[in-house]
């Protein structure tokens, strides 16, 4: 089977997190990815977990597989004729430096674009390429904390908490992926290539929902509220024998169902609880203490099958060992095996976007340091020992 | 200005978020999406905040702008007919039923296919089209809690909590819009339409980074941390004079700069903090509550005036109406106004990804409901009277 983006040519100078993830996705889907990495290797070379016998990092395996790698000292002037000579006939450049580097390196969109006129030029950055504090460095909390994230996370009345993963940095990559793949669209049409600018703060930002409108059409000001919805009631997460499950009833009908499985059908006719406008004021304190006195007595699983035999929404909290073993996760190949030369089978996560005609897959672990620099520079064996020992690549 | 999609025509059977979230994506960038509304119109017309003069939801609002809306009764002879029609020279369909409806509803691939072979059909749901729960109706909240997200996020040793904002729904939409993108650029090389299958159950599961890898490379199960990053430290959040802050103090150069910037550089020789690694193992409590002390004499924007001089990256929490109002997000159009027909001036989230020759942008408001009916389906008036009688539009 062939892949979608087969044929496409991606120069990949990103590293850590929101730039590899969208190259990972164009790799996934069959574009040649080729990853410039400084001499020394990306940051994330280092970052745990590392296989013990390799040394090789698991983060990095698992953002890098099926891309080809090439390091390349871009301070360099010899490396930066191998950089030119390299996006000559891209079909995309990706980078993830924050906003200004490029341009001091020479190597922005500007430069690229005059030996390749039609290259799509892709931007992820923490606060993108214009805008007051575009030239700011950007973690991912930062990213979080600014786009109001975390603000509207965790329990009232207590600190906020950020999202535990990284959430900025892989929704930025997902957009960068939306971007490239738009500007890709619109060439075929025009022949014309563009920019692409993602920025982490917009990224996060774009995903605050109904809490934009809250303030600027509701006037008010919304704020975190653990895990209770405050427009939807019962919806929540209780502690059960063993850990803790979520539950969503919403709408009039479901609450129906759920107060049958309970056993507490007596709530069905309750004045307090007569529609979910009803519940959502008088859940707290005495629906939310009943339906938690009665997830006490079930575990995880008995839940779940009692409330999938009656169609409403629920799930168990996971731990990463349960969601990778789930057999929902397993059935849908969201982990995949993958041979790497120095470390072995390595098991991580697969592809979401699930094609019936051209799907995705991983088909070649990430590169060793340098691994393809002969065949992608042209080098003899002699030209890449001797470059290597001028510090080029 | 041209945009990207400009001449694709989008049918959008989607409601609620994750599916919507996708066509507003393709919408902004220049499709012509017509959403079909059941004759009642969507769930989500009903969903605060509501504009007092109007009634019209602010969510639905925004989620739908840029779209053409008809309504359409699916379950009605005629009104398939109707349907059947308008998908025949459709270029994508988009739909968010969970597993199995569609096929239920005769409105399944296999059945658009026959009447149009290359359409790309896309399908955001929350267990996906395949998979041992694939039947299964889903919450955002069910898909953080499956998906092993709300597991790593809160407090050690207190309950986990969910992500505020619906992580799941949006970012399934993004992948969706993937998908429909791949699809696009495959069908273009090909003439080949396929089936896009996205489940937001997938969509958190692949956020969840080297947690991941940290079991099945690392061999233990990663648990939630709070604010603290357990392999980069400083790397918290903080009380400050007027709330909180985030500082992300990355490595051991940034550390020098970091101890100047707070007046402590008796910090930098002393061995307890002399590499990241060490800073991590002792990071708990005296750095911590020392840098704690340090904020608390501060406001937020007084520590981001002083680690941006020095370059640590530092952002402050901000409530949505700080994030709303941030000169950044308002350079960078993350916010715009859009004027609707019954209720006014609307001021809503804009577009993330930036493109530099087809921009996004929001060009019309969400449709009212049925608004397009006589145009999209090629209907008189008398005949939009007479179907809407019948119950069919």
């Amino acid at each position: 089977m062939s892949k979608a983006l087969e044929g496409l040519k991606v120069v990949d100078l990103t590293s850590a997190l929101n730039g590899p993830f969208c190259t990972m996705i164009l790799a996934d889907y069959g574009a040649e990815v080729i990853k410039i990495e400084p001499v020394g290797g990306e940051q994330c070379r280092e970052w745990g977990p590392l296989d013990e016998k390799s040394g090789e990092s698991g983060f990095y395996c698992y953002v890098n597989r099926n891309k080809k790698g090439v390091t390349l000292n871009l301070k360099s002037e010899k490396g930066k004729k191998l950089f030119f000579d390299l996006v000559k006939d891209a079909d995309i450049v990706v980078e993830n430096y924050r906003g200004g580097v490029t341009k001091k390196l020479g190597i922005d969109y500007e430069s690229v674009k005059k030996v390749n006129p039609t290259v799509i030029y892709a931007s992820g950055s923490g606060f993108g390429q214009y805008g007051p504090i575009t030239h700011r460095p950007c973690y991912d909390i930062v990213a979080q904390a600014m786009g109001g994230m975390i603000n509207l996370t965790g329990f009232k009345d207590q600190n906020p908490v950020k999202v535990g993963p990284s959430v900025a940095d892989h929704v930025a990559g997902i957009y960068l992926s939306v971007g490239v793949l738009l500007a890709l669209h619109n060439r075929e049409k025009t022949g014309q290539g563009q920019l692409v600018d993602v920025a982490m703060f917009d990224t996060i930002f774009s995903l605050l929902e109904n809490a934009l409108v809250n303030y600027t059409i509701g006037g008010f000001i919304p704020e975190r509220n653990g895990n209770v919805d405050p427009s939807i009631a019962p919806f929540d997460i209780y502690d059960c024998k063993d850990g803790f499950i979520a539950l969503g009833v919403g709408n009039d009908r479901l609450y129906k169902k759920f107060c049958k499985a309970i056993g507490h059908e007596e709530l069905i006719d309750d004045p307090r609880y007569a529609n979910n406008e009803l519940r959502c004021q008088n859940y707290i304190p005495d629906l939310q203490n009943l339906i938690r006195d009665w997830c006490k007595q079930y575990t995880k699983s008995e839940i779940e099958t009692i409330m999938d035999e009656v169609g409403v929404p629920c799930g168990p909290v996971l731990n990463v060992k349960e969601a990778i073993e789930h057999p929902h996760i397993q059935a849908r190949e969201m982990m995949v095996h993958c041979e790497h030369p120095t470390a072995g089978d390595q098991y991580f996560q697969g592809c979401v976007v699930k094609l019936s005609e051209t799907p995705g897959s991983v088909d070649a672990p990430a590169p060793l340091l340098g691994q393809h620099n002969a065949e992608i520079f042209g080098l003899s064996e002699e030209e890449v020992v001797q470059l290597s020992e001028e510090g080029v690549i």
